[in-house]
This record gives structure tokens, C-alpha cells and sequence, in this order.
């Protein structure tokens, strides 16, 4: 068996977590894969805080240098977060010749081709498992389980504060507000929950997972983003009646040689795989050819997850170091070409669509019509119960629209002229609906 | 971009599979990893019929030795199956210095340690990703994926006919035989079936998946093996009725200083991750620490989705051949000393009895009293509506009970006696729960 020397940076809840899990099962993976992380020294500007892990004397030091420059520190791991200083220091560890573990999401998605390049300089790997997905192995499944796949699709369930969120209205029927405001003194949310509840965390994860898919580092400027501000509780009522739940989707799929990536809410079947990724998990779902329907599931946050998957990291860069094979899979490598990002307005979709109409009968011609000459056509059309009570033939009644596949841009335009309907009383909900999940 | 020379041993139909996509595939994989696996050379005694796929010219032989003995040939595949040749097959290939890749669960179940000692003894690799699940990465993923985790449980839906027989049982109402009968008419079943309805086979991919995760090359002869022939359309119903659906599952479980090995049918619930993998498809659900539940789907088994899996273990075997590092990741490292693996009676399950009974309100006390005699404790008892029409007091009415957690030589006992009672009609049935599917 053989030590590997760790150098931690940033001694948060997963740092803490690493060095729990290491201190606890280093000596099996060690008998596991005849390499045993074990943490040297680790870098935090507050080193006073009591962790809750054992520390030996000396590893703790507010100087990163001791980090980046101890020539006995075979790989560091960090985990500051955020896209600022997280950048330089990464960039540092590798011009010092030392393979980077990162669980730093953000940063990959925006920054990435610049931290390959470079590690591509220095020769050193960069490992970032739990960049997406946890505790899950989604990179290893992609890059190594699936790499003989041409990937036609993924869609994800990659942001555990949503899915708890959109869970618990559906169980609790409640408003979004109220289970966010529940989900924070949980802690399942944060304070300032904008980077998980508007999308923005599960468009890092798909475009990473693009960028795996179709071979180009394709950062954020493509990936169409809507969060979860605008689910309400009657639009998860009414899909529940449908058939189907209401998740924060990152959908990537190739339609010919273009590509889409994009994150928003959508309708998928309850009884599907994915309609099953329930409270914080979750799930991805690939299709590849020639393995189909896959699905990789598990906790997608937190300490011990999260931890599970940067020791998988740090074995991986340690077996490429004991048997000298750096980059033996590199950190990201292009593979092909597509023409392009496709536009939000150039996919295709099913939609979900509600309506407040009045005087029902005459109005539902007219909104067929309105959908018709825009070439959606309907799949099925219900009438819901009101929300508010004395319902009565003039006042407003919801009415759920399914479509068939449909243009988005042909969609948004049925939008406007729903609108200008005078029998539409307020502005129609749309949800895209997924049904291969 | 760098060549990797494969010869393939065993022309049926996965190895025509591996031969289809790595045409269709393999510039995409060398631009991905650098790594393209090419087919030199297919050896098979018949290599007259027309698989479906090209080949060129020189390429297929009736000699195997062609594929052992070429000094140009870099990696083996063995895809004839079973235990006799292929077993001197693999370890001539082994002792002629080529690594190999096999999708042979029964003979690595049954011949693993002398395998794995002759890939120790020559340095060289032995792959098997496609031996468990299919398509699913799972050996990587618990191989590496996971390996920072202490393996609490795996719990695995392992043979997609089991699986698609169950199934079809339940959407069609019918009953084991009918099934069967259309199942081998569509191709999913063998004509023999045995292998795969009698549990074998998922026996035989229980023992492998628990050996990579309790560290001992366990064989067959501890698993503890029971089919679905068993298994009724009346249980099916009734389970489907308490929120439950039957799968053979393989259980795998640490108990302690030891571990359970088993395969039979077992009632998940219907909600659950598990209760979803449908039809043809596996699912293995892995739960360790640090990572908590993590889950894998996917079609286990099939021309294309076993081919994906032995092309990602011809790009780790040519990973290991271009950087130099063979074994990088050992086939299997003994890594943990377990007790024992416990016998079937030394376990502890909640179960699902069904008896048919006369004269229902004096027998129910009497079979309470059995129970509760060898500390089996009920959780619910539900009357059934009979089978046969026109029940009638001293009638045989079958009444279902569920059980909570007892030791299985006390439910064994329990049978006896409960047959013993007169007013039980017919041998109990007994399915085992898991409810953490």
C-alpha cells in the first residue's frame, strides 16, 4: 500500500467531510486499490472553527502556499467555491505540478477551457466527479462507463434544493413560498436560495454534462435558463391529475448536428424514472446508442455525498500517480464537432398550457384556432375545477391544454395572441413536458 | 489517435454487436480518449453464417490461435460463454501476455480466483463490465465510482427476463406459463429457461457484485438461490393490492462482521426506485457510506447494450496499454476479511405469507398464536377475495399477511406448523420483503 499526500483548500462542510471519510475508511480503500489518501495539510483563511473532525497537529495553516508549494503534496483538492479566487489557486496547483480535484461546478462551466489548457500544459490531471450529481459517478459513467455511446439525450434532476422544494408542494400542498421558506430553516436552502430556485446551479451541471456529451467546453452563454420562481401549486395539482410531476430539468439532446442544451421546469410521467427522483435526490437519465435508457441516481448535495465522490477523485488521480499515467483519461478532451447550440426558439416540444377563460364554449374554439394556425395541434384539452369557490358561467375557468410536438418559437407567438383573446383573463401558463423521462 | 489491435473469440450475436458499433463508433472513441479499439481478428467455428454485420477479409478464423498467438493482437475478447473452454481460453490468452475483456458471469462466478491469479501472475488485465447489468456501468461504478464507500447493501433487479416475465404477469393478468411461452416466442426467454427463471443467473451476478464489495471471491457455493417459477399471478395481484410489486432480487447485505448473499423473489414497493425498473431492464440499487442510496438502470442484457460495455472495457484495456499501466485498477483485490457469509435461516426479513383457510375467525387466533410463538410479530392481515367463485363460510379463503422483521428459521418453522393446523388448506406461501427498494 501506498500514501498519497492531500492538500485540502477550503475547509468547509465537504472538506470537513473528506477528511472525516478518509480518516475513517482510508485504510480499506487503501486494500481496495493499493493507494491511501491521506490529508497533509489543509488551507483555510478560518482555521479556528471547530469542524467536528480530528486534525493532527500542524496540517491546519492559513497560507495556501503550504499547500501549492509543498513539493510532498501530491494533489490538491479545492474546495473554496465560486469563481474568483477558486481560479487562480487551481491554476497555481498545476503550474506547481500538482493534479486538481475540484467540486467547483461554477467554475468548470465558466472557466473550464482555461483550467484544461492548462492542466494539459502541466501534464496533470483534473478530476471533478462531484462537480454534477453528488454522490452520484455521472462523469465516470459519461466519460468512461459510456464512452464507446454516441449520446442522443440526458436529462437531469441535478439540483436537490428544487426537486425537495417541488416535492414537498406536491405532498404538503403548498405554495412555492412557503416550503422554500421551510426548506431554509431545514437547511436544504440556502439564505439567498437565487443560484439554486432560479436555475443557474443545474445550468453549470448541464452544460458540463453537455460538454461531455458533444465534445466541445461550450461554457454558459448557450444554455437557456428559467427556474422554479413560477412553478405554482395549481399547475403541480393539475399535473399530478394529468399523469405527471413537475421537475427543474436540465434537457440536452442532440437533433442532428446540432445541439440543445437547456434548464427549466417540465412536466415528466409519474411513473417514470425519472417522475421518481423525489425530495433531494437525483437522477440523470442518458440514451445512448448503443446502450439506450440508462439512469444514474443518488444524493445529489451534501457533506457525505459530496465527500464519496472527491476521494473517488482522489484514488483515480493516485492510481495515475502510483502507476505513472497522468491524463490516462484526460480532464476534458474535444471530440466533435457540432454546427451549433440550437436557440430556445428552434426546439421542438410537448407543452402544458393554462388557461383562465371565460365563457367557455365559444372561447375554446377560438383558442384552437388561435393554436391551429400556428401548427400546434392538441393532445388532449381539460377543463379544471376553479380555485376560487361559486364558480359560474361567465367568471374565470382553467382549462389545461397538452399539445402535441410543437415549434417553441410557434408557441411563444400563440402565446402573445392567446393573450390578446378578450375571453383569456390573465397571462397562459406554459410548461414544457418531457415524456422520455 | 493510436490503434488498438483486438481479436474477438465467440462470433454470436454480442460479439457481432461489438463488431457493428465499433465500426459505426470508433473515430468517435479515438477522438474522445485517444484510444481505437479495431477488430483484427473474430475466431469462431462457425464462420459461415452471416451475422448481420461487415467483416473484412482475413479477419475471421476457425483457429483461435490465430487471436492467442498474434503478437499483433493487443487485447481478447471472449464471448463464447459458459465454464469449460472458456476458461483455458481466457488464462492461454493471460499466459501469452494479452489482456482480456469477457462478459462470462458464470465463469467468473464459478472460476474467478484462479482467473484473477493468473492476471496477477501475467500483470495483465481482465475486464468484465458487461457480466453485471449489461449496459449499466455498475462494476465501475462500485469499483471505483464508489470506492471510498463501505458497501451496506446492494439490492438488484440482475436478469431482464425474470424481470420482463414479472412484469407481463402483472400488466396481462396471466400467469407464469402463459408468459413464458410468449416471452420465448418474442425472443426474450430461452428455450431453456432454466438459467434465467430458476435464478442462476442472477445468482451468478449477485456473487460477483458482492465480492467486489465485501473484498472475497465468494463463488457460488455460499449464495443462497430460489426462482421465480414460485411465483403466482394471486401473489402478484395481492402485492399489487398492499403497494407492493415481486422482482427476483439478488440481496446482498452486511450484517455486521457478516454478509448475506441471497436471490428470490421479494415484494418492493411499487413507489420505490426498484418498484420502477420495468420489463427488460435491471436496476441496482447500492447503498454506502459516506454516499447514501445510489441507483444504476438500464437493459441488462442485448446485442447493443452488452456491446457498450465491452467496448468501455477495450478502452480501459487500451488506456492501460498506451500509458503503460496494466492493472492499474486490479479485476478483483482481496480487501476485507468478513466472518462468514450467513446461512439462509440466520438471516432476518419481513415477509408476505398467504394461506388459504376454513372457518376464518377461530383460525386467524390460532395462526396469530403460531406466529407469536417463534416471535414473529404481523403488521397487517388483509382477507382476500377468493379465487373461486361462490365462497361460502368453510370455504378455503386466502388471507394475506405481512409480517414485521423475524429470523428466517423461525418463519421456516412457522410454515411447518401452520400447515399442520387443520384449518389451513394448502402449503403457506412465503415471499421475502425488502423494503428499501
Amino acid at each position: 500500500m501506498r500514501d498519497l499526500n492531500v492538500g485540502i483548500i477550503g475547509f468547509g462542510t465537504v472538506g470537513a467531510g473528506v477528511v472525516d471519510w478518509l480518516a475513517k475508511s482510508g485504510d480499506l480503500i487503501g486494500r481496495r486499490t493499493g493507494v491511501r489518501p491521506r490529508v497533509k495539510r489543509i488551507a483555510d483563511l478560518d482555521i479556528a472553527t471547530d469542524r467536528g473532525v480530528q486534525v493532527e497537529e500542524g496540517v491546519l495553516t492559513t497560507d495556501v502556499k503550504q499547500v501549492i508549494n509543498d513539493p510532498e503534496i501530491e494533489v490538491a483538492v479545492e474546495l473554496i467555491g465560486g469563481t474568483g479566487a477558486a481560479l487562480d489557486l487551481i491554476l497555481d496547483c498545476l503550474e506547481a505540478g500538482k493534479p486538481v480535484v475540484t467540486a467547483n461546478k461554477a467554475l468548470l462551466a465558466e472557466h473550464g477551457d482555461r483550467i484544461f489548457e492548462a492542466a494539459a500544459a502541466a501534464d496533470r490531471d483534473v478530476f471533478y466527479e462531484a462537480s454534477v450529481g453528488g454522490g452520484i459517478p455521472i462523469i465516470k459513467a459519461m466519460r468512461e462507463g459510456l464512452v464507446g455511446n454516441r449520446v442522443n439525450s440526458v436529462l437531469g434532476i441535478l439540483n436537490g434544493t428544487c426537486n425537495y422544494i417541488l416535492t414537498r408542494m406536491q405532498a404538503e400542498q403548498a405554495s412555492f413560498e412557503q416550503v422554500l421558506a421551510e426548506a431554509q430553516r431545514a437547511g436544504y436552502a440556502e439564505a439567498d436560495p437565487g443560484v439554486d430556485v432560479d436555475g443557474l446551479d443545474t445550468a453549470h451541471k448541464a452544460s458540463i454534462v453537455a460538454s461531455l456529451a458533444y465534445g466541445e467546453w461550450f461554457g454558459m452563454e448557450p444554455v437557456y435558463v428559467e427556474g422554479i420562481r413560477g412553478v405554482s401549486l395549481q399547475e403541480i395539482t393539475y399535473a399530478e391529475k394529468l399523469g405527471y410531476r413537475i421537475k427543474l430539468l436540465a434537457v440536452i439532446r442532440q437533433e442532428e448536428k446540432d445541439v440543445q442544451i437547456r434548464v427549466h421546469p417540465a412536466l415528466v410521467p409519474a411513473d417514470s424514472m425519472l417522475g421518481n427522483v423525489q425530495g433531494v435526490f437525483n437522477g440523470v437519465l442518458v440514451n445512448g446508442d448503443p446502450v439506450g435508457d440508462t439512469m444514474y441516481y443518488g444524493q445529489g448535495a451534501g457533506r457525505d455525498a459530496t465527500a464519496s465522490a472527491v476521494i473517488a477523485d482522489l484514488v483515480d488521480v493516485g492510481l495515475n500517480v502510483v502507476s505513472g499515467s497522468p491524463r490516462r483519461v484526460a480532464a476534458f478532451r474535444p471530440h466533435e464537432g457540432y454546427d451549433k447550440v440550437l436557440d430556445i426558439g428552434d426546439i421542438s416540444s410537448r407543452y402544458y398550457l393554462r388557461l383562465q377563460l371565460y365563457n367557455l364554449p365559444g372561447v375554446l374554439a377560438q383558442v384552437a384556432g388561435v393554436l391551429g394556425e400556428l401548427d400546434i395541434s392538441l393532445a388532449s384539452v381539460t377543463q379544471q375545477e376553479s380555485e376560487e369557490a361559486g364558480e359560474a358561467r361567465g367568471e374565470e375557468v382553467p382549462v389545461v391544454i397538452l399539445t402535441h410536438q410543437a415549434k417553441e418559437k410557434d408557441m411563444q407567438a400563440a402565446l402573445v395572441k392567446l393573450q390578446e383573446l378578450e375571453a383569456v383573463a390573465k397571462p397562459p401558463v406554459m410548461i414544457r413536458i418531457e415524456d422520455a423521462g
